[in-house]
């Protein structure tokens, strides 16, 4: 019987343990995509308490909480912190199976050093404790991230932004994290979307150009590239549905955009051409400045209209789309091969069912330019489990390169999050300690540490080639 | 080597071990969803010997048969009973790692008290031993289920059912099980069927009303609704292909209803406008009386035209339909939440792949209104086995609560199958057991123990709140 | 810790132990589906040194080292063949979790008696050994053949093919393996492809028959499959995006070829209608014959444009492809059931989220006439490793009757790829020996012994019912 989360938490051989502690533990993090607000770093803003920043904004908590029955009152309602605080511990108790039953409590063992467990009898003595430590002085935005041995960071950021927030932090010589934007043009792409013209409209504002044309739109986001990449930008990120092949003559995207600012919505064929031209467009901006290219699908968000009205997007009522054709992923891929216009691109599904055509279709791009040129992402969002962990790094095994593989990112709003990067750790260190002493792969310690090292950190810092911050 | 099929069957931790003998063991049963006949219970028939009772109607049986080049004679054919059951003995000594191993065993010792092992050399020693109990005076239906410690029965019934067989249970004194009806209106949904005018007309002789519009078909359901409620129903059953997201105007639904009743079949869109109107009428009819909704779907039936001539649907023919749109089933639950007309819900797909979007769908519409409002149902049909039950409620506990799942039934057609009750609580148990060894939940043994009750009784005692039978 | 690779690889638990060495280690090889050429065995081809023999054509390889960032030149590029196996070596020895791990330290030690580790620091000590050993006398293509314990191949042939080697294969009494064609008729069907009408030119060449109609098409190939019967042909292979479910009449079938021979390409509905009258028409002579059909489907080919004209066709740039609807499979062999000309069929899809599907389909279309009428091929291709031949195995079990399983093949271009038997055996025997020790299964050591050597070796045996060659 081993204890609850302790020391050795998920490593069950010695060969784990070993790689863990003296491979994995103390590399530091590059987080290199996150929903981090860069004001907020900026601010350095602080917590009264623990519930501020575990469930102000964290939707997992919240879905956690609805499906055991809790109130919305108790959840984002008018009930006190400590209230809400009380419901989460109670559920959280019983919330076995559940990867935020470890991460809480991952949370709670590595920033506040409380080392029980958090259920209803215990709630009280975690509430006291956690504000205690919050109310100190170093529990502070910044004060997390430098708690978690943080490299760099990138921000979610949409080509319309000021970068005000990422300046003053480049600027800022007394924190030495790196904090980079990274260029997220959805709102350039979603032209279904009833908003659509107003953006073309802020984009107008923000780069300086009239926007008239399919042509226009493109120019000024290469504007907003450009000063992206003044700022350090490095890594670009799409929402998609799925990843769309739909070739289109220029003319005909010109006209669906003309179309749609003239405030025709394209029906779903138009959609796809106007974002596949869209994608194609960007990725060869991204190929010819080095940027690597994520794309994350297999969503579908809103789902309850009822909650929505009320809430807003965001809030814990997404779930994974099985529609993503993996010949148009690998059509899309193959066209911008054939342009010369592939970018290094991280792929990321929902859906965990996406496993091996990921896996294979990414060796379908894989040349000397780099070690793993195309990427696999790690388990995304709700896949981001124990399971779904260790399935994406089998299946990225079996029929990839695992050991190029640039590893975990924390896709989170809170500074209390990086402890799922040792969860990550930990479970590429527990495949490989039964690996090696199942006699699947030789006590090779040396390049098992090396490798571990690979996947922790080193393998993202060569990826990305980020720059870091003079201090 | 832990024996075969011994008392701590699947149970390979201490923890496991406490768990189910002192917490999941002795739960009565909730089968919420079967097919067993209320007449036969009624009547409390008999069996002459075991094939009748185990190989008289159990397609999971035939098919195995067939698929180990058993000829027909010996499956549904004019063989002797013995024949057919010495040709199942020598098939089933063979079938590892299948389900029916497990479970013909676990009923030869829990029903017969046979713990040797059935295959061709056994064989007629079994014969004699179960056939000797089953003429001996307990081995009735009656005498099963209660052998069985069953609470209650849920049966799946036609609108146009009598509820004869019901009446005459819930009158009988001397039978102490609850037997209720579910309601199960697929031939009121299915217009695209030859028969669906025959239908109709029958369900007017049931309801006593004229049905000439889509109107009159759903009031005379709501009549049958009514009568199925007043003999204690509170829970519906829908077999679909997929949840459809299909909306139409009234107008539209009307027009195809009229075409159907004047011959003519529609096409596909026009039956999943129909079928979806259908559905969202059936849904809201639900939601306000409080009943349950199960949807199955992912299933694709009757397969074989030769063997459907020959013996009809519901003899082993069936397979996975690898078609089901996640997007419309959220669009579904979706518009139905957004009319307030949306009931508790259980969604079951015959296809593994859809564990985590179904996983992640319920959690959209969860609420406070209840623990686990919509529920992922336990693996149905050729999922029912070890993996199959293991992934659902890994799954569920990854991206969900677990501890408020309404767990197990039987799904079946014969009195013989509620060790299948137990083998979804030893696979329960043997999950938690290897979570709290690991160290992946504290060893909180209490609080384990409530949500292994939960899941083996109490949750599905909640949630669906049956009136029992007073005797 | 076991030690890598060692003589109880994959074996961990003593009746694992027990079931390989006593009951699946001496079985002979049926290689019921491989790629080798006739030519190269017939003239006993011989390598220089192992880059030739194990980098020469093996695209899985190539993928495995493009995935780690090896330029080009070291892969297939002009590099020396000594430069090539060390980048080879070196990338070998890192790839943790890969099949080609195994199967190379498989084939090191049971080829050349190297029992260490191949990477970047042992990789001049393998160059040396393996080369002296192959230019050692037995090395040649019979010599690695025989050493492996094979009893019959089956090659892949195009129905144009004159079978001229395998005609001096049958007649040479000097080598004892049965060499036996299988039809492959993709290029028969494909008509979409810009070379059909030169194809069909040289079937009519190949037949001696004109082909104008369909019907000549068909009987020209009538012609062929009588040719390939001669030569001891029972065994059919098609490679098939998704088994195609889309009848038409005869005289649509006929105005599409009709078409498409004057130049005119179908779009993709009639293409569809086309190959499902083909598979339609071959099956029924399959049928006829009581040959063996094999369907392949769910990859997508060729995805990288530009490797693709530097390279040409299976150079390592295929991947899954994730359409293949399994309601089209099941009409498809519902509709030659239906014709009474439904051969023994072997499903394989390259997407493991289909083995569900294509378990339950098979148990639509078993009878008494073989065990295992219907297959589910062995994991195909990409998924040819330990977790995808597990899951295929724990499926099918789950699913179906596994010990009616026909087992491995090795897909290969490769005399040295017969070491996959071997590890498909141990994985089965590593499965039986958990579910044995575990309880799962009795432990009765003969029957268990029983199915592992018809699994290995007796049902396809028994299955395809091969003529041997008389030496």
């Amino acid at each position: 019987m081993k204890a609850f989360l302790d020391k050795d938490f998920l490593l069950n051989t010695e060969t784990a343990r070993v790689l863990y502690h003296e491979a994995a533990e103390h590399c530091p993090i590059i987080d290199y995509h996150c929903h981090l607000s860069p004001r907020e770093i900026y601010e350095d803003i602080r917590y009264d308490n623990i519930t501020q920043v575990w469930l102000g904004g964290d939707h997992y908590k919240w879905r956690l909480m609805r499906s055991a029955g809790v109130d919305e009152k108790y959840i984002t309602g008018d009930a006190t912190d400590k209230e809400k605080f009380l419901k989460y511990a109670e559920v959280l108790g019983k919330a076995i199976g559940n990867p935020l039953h470890h991460w809480s409590h991952l949370e709670l063992r590595r920033f506040f050093g409380y080392e029980g467990i958090l259920n209803k009898d215990t709630a009280e003595e975690v509430w006291a404790c956690a504000n205690e430590k919050l109310r100190s002085g170093e529990y502070s935005a910044r004060g997390l991230i430098r708690m978690s041995n943080v490299d760099i960071i990138c921000t979610t950021d949409d080509p319309i932004d000021s970068l005000e927030w990422h300046e003053k932090l480049a600027a800022d010589k007394s924190f030495p994290v790196t904090v980079l934007p990274a260029w997220r043009p959805d709102k350039a792409m979603n032209l279904e979307k009833p908003t659509y013209p107003e953006y073309v409209a802020a984009l107008e504002l923000a780069s300086g150009m009239t926007i008239v044309t399919f042509e226009d739109l493109i120019k000024a986001l290469k504007a907003r590239l450009d000063f992206f990449q003044d700022h350090g930008c490095k890594l670009s990120d799409h929402a998609l549905n799925y990843v769309v092949y739909a070739p289109a003559s220029e003319k005909k995207v010109q006209k669906i955009f003309e179309k749609r600012m003239n405030g025709e919505i394209p029906d779903a064929e138009d959609e796809a051409r106007f974002k596949y031209a869209f994608m194609t467009a960007m990725a060869k901006e991204y190929a010819k400045r080095g940027w690597v290219m994520q794309l994350h699908y297999g969503c579908r968000r809103d789902n309850n209209p009822v909650t929505f009205r009320a809430m807003g997007p965001d809030t814990g009522f997404d779930c994974v789309d099985n529609y993503a054709p993996s010949a148009q992923t690998a059509a899309f891929l193959g066209a911008l091969e054939e342009a010369g216009s592939l970018p290094k691109t991280i792929l990321y599904s929902l859906n965990t069912n996406d496993n091996a055509a990921i896996d294979t279709i990414i060796g379908c791009f894989q040349n000397g330019t780099a070690v793993g040129r195309i990427q696999h992402g790690s388990a995304w969002w709700f896949n981001d489990h124990f399971d779904g962990m260790s399935e994406q790094l089998k299946s990225l095994a079996s029929l990839g390169y695992l050991a190029g593989f640039i590893g975990m990112l924390t896709d989170s709003r809170s500074f209390l999050s990086y402890p799922r990067h040792e969860y990550f750790r930990r479970i590429v260190c527990r495949i490989f300690g039964e690996w090696v002493e199942e006699g699947f792969y030789p006590e090779d310690i040396n390049t098992l540490k090396e490798i571990v090292a690979d996947i922790s950190y080193n393998n993202a810092d060569r990826y990305f080639a980020f720059d870091r911050k003079t201090v």
